[in-house]
């Protein structure tokens, strides 16, 4: 894995006009870490195709910080993403690495990096991967850009994380399956979909799913409000109940669906949908989503930015801080957590 | 729900040469019962629009052996059924009943049907059932034709059960999810699909989903047997790896997981698929199986036949003793299981 | 159909504090206009359950305004939308109106609504369906707002429009199922997709599938400039090229397709995805923003607005003068467009 | 692409007892030619893989007849064929070629074939591709099984062929998507369907549809017969018909779409699916037949079978005279014909 002849970048493939460039960069590393998610190869691919319009070349890192701590460096051409737009997990794997936490692990991962000839590195991950792109810039004066990569949609600074929109559909999917055999049974579902700490996922599906009730992190009511819900849906005539629960709510489904057993009786049942919201196809609005950072981190780093996390605020490309995506919490839309409960009437 | 006017059936609407009927069968009721299954009002369409265009009614009894015992009937015409073949659950709704066990709730539910001159009960649903149809018919006399619906494919006598197919694609679009997310981060999953006591999903899901090893109740191997598979598949240089196991395995797939992580230490995560796979749109199959299935129910009572199931085995219509259902039991594949193993390598 | 009688809604229903509703509102109509789109079952849903909260009654039009001339009027209850959230169509369906054209036409309608005594309406369809409203309200001063429903998200004043989502991820499908074809066959599949006379779908579904060039209405680019793209592709060892053009490009598909034949000799197919990108369960982000809107449109009538179309810009509810949005244009983002030309190096 | 060098097979894979060999078979090449067909990657699969089992090296042409004539031959193993079984399209790709239509073309693949020792050649594809098949062994004496590879179905010999379950659920997610827009436009649309001269999708996806009316070739009825149809359906109260029509029959779509028009007036639109249906991920059932009949296929070159296309019928595996492919016809399914039409009361 140390090839590092130069693939040639033929000039009539720059149809761009050439984007400014001061520090002269010429060549980018990229990598995928921490939880994987849909869109990341969209994203990889974005990285690449936008620095060849530029004359830049790329090198994949695999298997995260893991692997750049071990040297597992390759270039990466057009053709080598060719046909990955489509495609769920992440050609350059992942992995969580015990060695980054060292500072003698991150000094073997940035010399690899100059060995190289590496100008930047651009991190496509969550935020526990941001703090490890965060110790390069810190401790070894490289650049570093963040892509936010991750299902769960928690990361400050952007209205939206790449894989997010991929792990709803894959949730409602599975609601909406649960929903007909619910209704078949007159039966409730207490459903338990992935967020980590935060409940933006949960909320999009309760109001998508058209759940009677959600419970989130962002709000610690009593798990004992569901009794009323769903005394209220049964007098309604309702035949089967969806309640959504965000993972990071004290209890999970198990908690909640405990509660509806022993208040009322009625028939519960669990699903957690678990690891399937990690995989899959990537939805349009995530490869869109993938293509539009993936092109902005690369722009990034050629104008001399660091330490920063591209995202998208609106319809424009923002630059956050890195710290500040950990540091800063993003809350959920209070406008559709209000919805929701509107509309379970 | 005591609505017994007769919906007329215009006469214009038999384009099919009249079926035999020597019993002279005039109006039949049909329900659902047990564990639901995709492409239930598939089969209920069926039934509607064969009777239909036979001049018979049809009477749905909904809530199962449970409605029937509380004479929950009301007719059911061909515009009552329209749009319903792609949608997934029953719309005669489903339960366990508990009065049907006993001779004095089944009198009860004989009494509604005499009450509304029902000549036959169509009972689709799994051999619990069937085992309550048959009843009707030992204590009281009234046809009943059983139609296998249920996603575990574990009757005896037909090839397929309604809604094998859609369960086995839920399954395996699943598996492909896990798939992505398990080659990225390099492990092992350990996915458990339902099939009651039978390996039928399992088998098909195993095969189709590419998997390296598949635990069924049908074969009582061990379960370190899978620690060779895993170790050979890491050697093989496989970048994840996926187990398939019955829910009626013993152990089920937690067993699995917990025998991979003690014998090789490898990261391991078990995913059980729950009931998504009871719901959902039907596929194609499932569709044309009901269809046939629903017909074949119809003139199977106006024929005269009794205490039966149409199953379809290769491409024919079958009449198989309800009691054979439960008795006998249908083998797995069984070179489709040695496939299974060829294909791991 | 002039049923009027009052569904009483218990006040134990109304769990959100009262909306202002100065002009005391207390009954409103919907109706479902021009082509159909994904997600306007989830905004009658929306509309009705709203209402419901706030005590008040819906009256729900078929046929749009076409059955609102007619008097095809009906009340419309919170169970008369259940398990509608993820169903494509619309329950009220919908139609052309040529009556509507005329003001006689329109004063019959107007009646309709006082004799149900209706205090506003709400349109959920396209500009010209809005334009249908817009008379309403200038010649009989009936309260009317829009709520965007239509694929093609060219309306002005809202980000998005009902349907928009789920027909770009079906053209997505269908791009994603080609590409598969025309990689094993090395042929050039030019893909037309839908649109009206704007470019957002086409432009979304390019970048999603990784397209080699898109033509959209708002860049009249010479169709020959697509044959430096389809050289440059077979130059870079391209198996099969993708080629996205809306419909409102002139021309469309086939112009194109022929320009490729004509000047290149390369096998070209052309494929016309049609009326499939109109149907299908909406995906989660058309319910999501179906729910905004269908309950931000009864507020409106409630604070005593009119003559506005309720959008979602940013991730706020905007409320735009009817007439702008068929006076004003909103463009196809550019930056989006440029995005794609960078991506297909 | 002259890379001959073996790739060791270790002896701790062969995990089958080994199959009868008495020919002493040591390497097999196989193609993919004609129309693609969603599962022939899982075919291919499951040929090298089948044969690793066995000690058998596999050769992988590229382009089918086209490549073999170009000597485009690449030794395929286990890793090469890892994570493709759920990928629509080839990884061999496919072509027409005119070069095999002659003596000479054939005896230079056939030379190729013998310069890298292969015992015999498994060709997956359509009749077609079986004369290609067929001329090899006639003039040349070079084993060769056909494997069943098309979406038409209509091959002698098999019950299915691979692509064909997938065609049908493309083709049926199509027509479910158009009747949600029928139905809420009250418009009648007429699709037409893939399948050649045979009318075997067009039965299925009619009967799974819940189609009015279905044009086959196998059945010349005049296409005045819709008109009948879709009068009784207005006065049956439905909104909204659908019709499929065969590719094969006479007129198509259009010819029936414009006898509906000029007969009735009625608004009607035709959709064409065309080429989607040969793309996407392969669903359970091609996935299963295809990895049956690519592991048959191996072990029928190693029992010493020449010139027979390996089918399933029933659950069994059939050896069929290729000769036999293409003279004789497979008839439809007449029973579902029936059904159909029963159904569509």
């Amino acid at each position: 894995m140390t090839d590092q002849t130069a693939s040639p970048v033929p000039s009539s493939l720059t149809p761009e006009p050439a984007h400014p460039n001061p520090q002269g960069v010429r060549r980018v590393a990229v990598l995928t870490s921490g939880g994987d998610a849909p869109g990341m190869n969209a994203a990889i691919r974005a990285v690449v195709r936008t620095a060849a319009s530029q004359g830049i070349e790329v090198v994949g890192v695999r298997r995260g910080f893991s692997g750049l701590h071990r040297g597992e460096l390759q270039l990466l051409g057009p053709r080598d993403v060719a046909n990955t737009i489509q495609r769920g997990g992440t050609i350059l794997l992942t992995a969580r690495s015990h060695t980054w936490r060292t500072p003698e692990g991150r000094t073997r991962g940035a010399q690899h990096l100059r060995d190289w000839n590496v100008d930047g590195l651009i991190v496509i991950g969550g935020d526990g991967s941001f703090h490890g792109a965060h110790y390069l810039q810190q401790e070894h004066g490289i650049p570093v850009i963040g892509v936010p990569g991750t299902i769960d949609n928690d990361l400050y600074g952007t209205d939206h994380t790449i894989g997010y929109f991929t792990a709803v559909e894959t949730a409602l999917d599975a609601v909406d399956k649960l929903r007909d055999t619910g209704a078949s049974h007159e039966r409730i579902f207490v459903i338990e979909v992935m967020g980590r700490h935060a409940g933006h996922i949960a909320l999009d599906v309760a109001v998508a799913g058209g759940a009677e009730e959600v419970f989130i992190p962002e709000d610690a009511k009593d798990v004992s409000c569901v009794l009323d819900v769903v005394r209220q849906s049964v007098a309604k005539g309702k035949t089967g109940s969806i309640i959504i629960v965000a993972e990071g709510y004290p209890g999970g489904a198990q908690g909640v669906a405990d509660a509806i057993q022993a208040g009322t009786g009625m028939e519960t049942r669990v699903s957690i949908l678990g690891h399937i919201q990690r995989g899959g196809s990537p939805v349009s609005s995530d490869r869109v989503l993938a293509s539009r950072l993936g092109e902005a981190a690369v722009y990034a780093l050629m104008e001399g930015r660091s330490d920063v996390m591209v995202g998208r605020q609106n319809h424009g490309i923002t630059f956050i801080p890195l710290n500040d995506t950990w540091e800063k919490r993003k809350d959920v839309n209070r406008d559709l957590y209000r919805c929701a409960k509107t509309l379970s009437v």
